[in-house]
């Protein structure tokens, strides 16, 4: 067995540590990682139970854990330390210079990132995922006014997760509206969009690659043909350069790539941050 | 002005910079933070454009600006290093310990996180985001046989962001079904649910906060009665006692925090990972 397992700790949900770790290990060619999160890590006993199961893991393994940790407590912190593997710790290492910066001392409090010390922020990020499903695919509301930003595109270019994860993860109030073929016989979009011009954003993909999405979902009919995923594409693409919207083509990119390029291309602000 | 910046700088989305840096700041008291993301810098234009922006805000407030850097190509990190401000950089300080563990070089290829690097990943988000969806509010589908959790709970407790969370996230398979008159009124859960029980977990909430949140929706009529709350959460958790359904108050919880704690509890594997 040539498997390594990353532990990530925290002593709230894990996300910062899955973050950090992700990324680091990412960097390496080796993808063979068992991964497992010991998140509300906030009792003696579980930093015991922790120390535990790396142990455990340490033993039975030929490679010792990796161990991705962000526990804010000192007293848990110094029994986790002591787990068999190789600790990386982001407290650690940027908590006292950026101390030193801001002249203060960290608080050591768990919970605050991800947490729940700003309901506000909470609040904004529910109402945005209202928001997004009351205007999805065109739908219901068509609430555009209070939009921050609307997408278009075909069917399967990504606009739902993409709406949803600038909502849910930024608090972003995004709608979006499917392109069909009433837009592409009239070569016009309706009324109601060109309202909001400069909130439009288009998504568009390859025809290989929407094939491939919408067989998923319907693999016969029309729906999923060559000839009709490239029709669709061509005329998407033309609305949107006929209307000067900018757009970004989604084949390569993940949900989060797409929402952070529509971020900087839009200018659109942040309305809370993760 | 007593406002310092934070600058979250990628040559990718700038998530993991995001991410690092708020549970860094949020371990301050200081609260008075300006927060930008400069993301996808990855030609030397682009970096010399970030150290342009930073090196004006240093000029221009008494404070320098604090960096939070995920940037993986060395050409690109050497010219932002140049800006006027406190770096903290994750690669700088664990890619070296850690390719020493694993007896490799890192890569320095940037995308591989947050990337497209793993279409089916990509695919495993997309469909786990539509089963919820589909399966939203008791809706549509009613899929139950292929959900991983089935969260169940009074309209406004939580449950659809959290399913789109752990979608979205996690490629988890998320349904949830709102508890409503019908359960109250006969105790009982419908059968499809009883089927499924093993995959049931509940949401509760406080009455104050779950009137405050309905109010946000629809001030009036009996919806958001402190009496209705009230009765609502009673007989909900009546049925989770009932049915030895685990159930967790999301009151004081974030949306990741009531995700995290869901998978704990009970042990469903992230199908994909952040």
């Amino acid at each position: 067995m040539d498997e390594r397992t990353a532990y990530f700790l925290s002593d709230q949900t894990g996300v910062t540590a899955e973050t950090l770790g992700h990324s680091l290990l990412t960097q390496f060619n080796s993808r063979n990682f068992r991964q497992v999160t010991l998140p509300f890590i906030d009792s003696e006993d579980k930093a015991r139970e922790a120390v535990r199961k790396i142990n455990e893991t340490a033993r039975t393994s030929p490679q010792r854990p990796i161990i991705f940790s962000t526990l804010v407590q000192d007293e848990f912190r110094a029994i986790v330390r002591e787990a068999d593997g190789l600790h990386l710790d982001i407290f650690d290492v940027f908590l006292e210079p950026l101390g030193a910066e801001l002249g203060e001392q960290p608080t050591h409090e768990p919970g605050r990132a991800h947490g729940m010390s700003d309901i506000d922020a909470y609040m904004k990020r529910i109402e945005a995922t209202n928001f997004a499903l009351a205007n999805d695919d065109g739908g219901i509301s068509r609430n555009y006014e209070v939009a921050d930003v609307i997408l278009v595109g075909v069917s399967r270019s990504g606009k739902t997760p993409t709406c949803l994860y600038l909502a849910l993860q930024y608090g972003v109030y995004a709608a979006n509206y499917p392109l069909t073929d009433e837009e592409f016989e009239s070569g016009r979009l309706p009324e109601i969009l060109i309202k909001q011009h400069k909130k439009l954003f288009g998504l568009t993909i390859t025809p290989e690659r929407l094939r491939q999405i919408r067989k998923e979902r319907r693999a016969l009919g029309k729906y999923s043909t060559a000839q009709q995923v490239r029709f669709e594409i061509r005329e998407a693409e033309k609305l949107f350069r006929r209307y000067s919207i900018p757009y970004v083509d989604t084949t390569e990119f993940s949900i989060e790539e797409i929402a952070s390029r529509i971020l900087d291309s839009t200018g659109v602000e942040r309305r809370v941050r993760p």
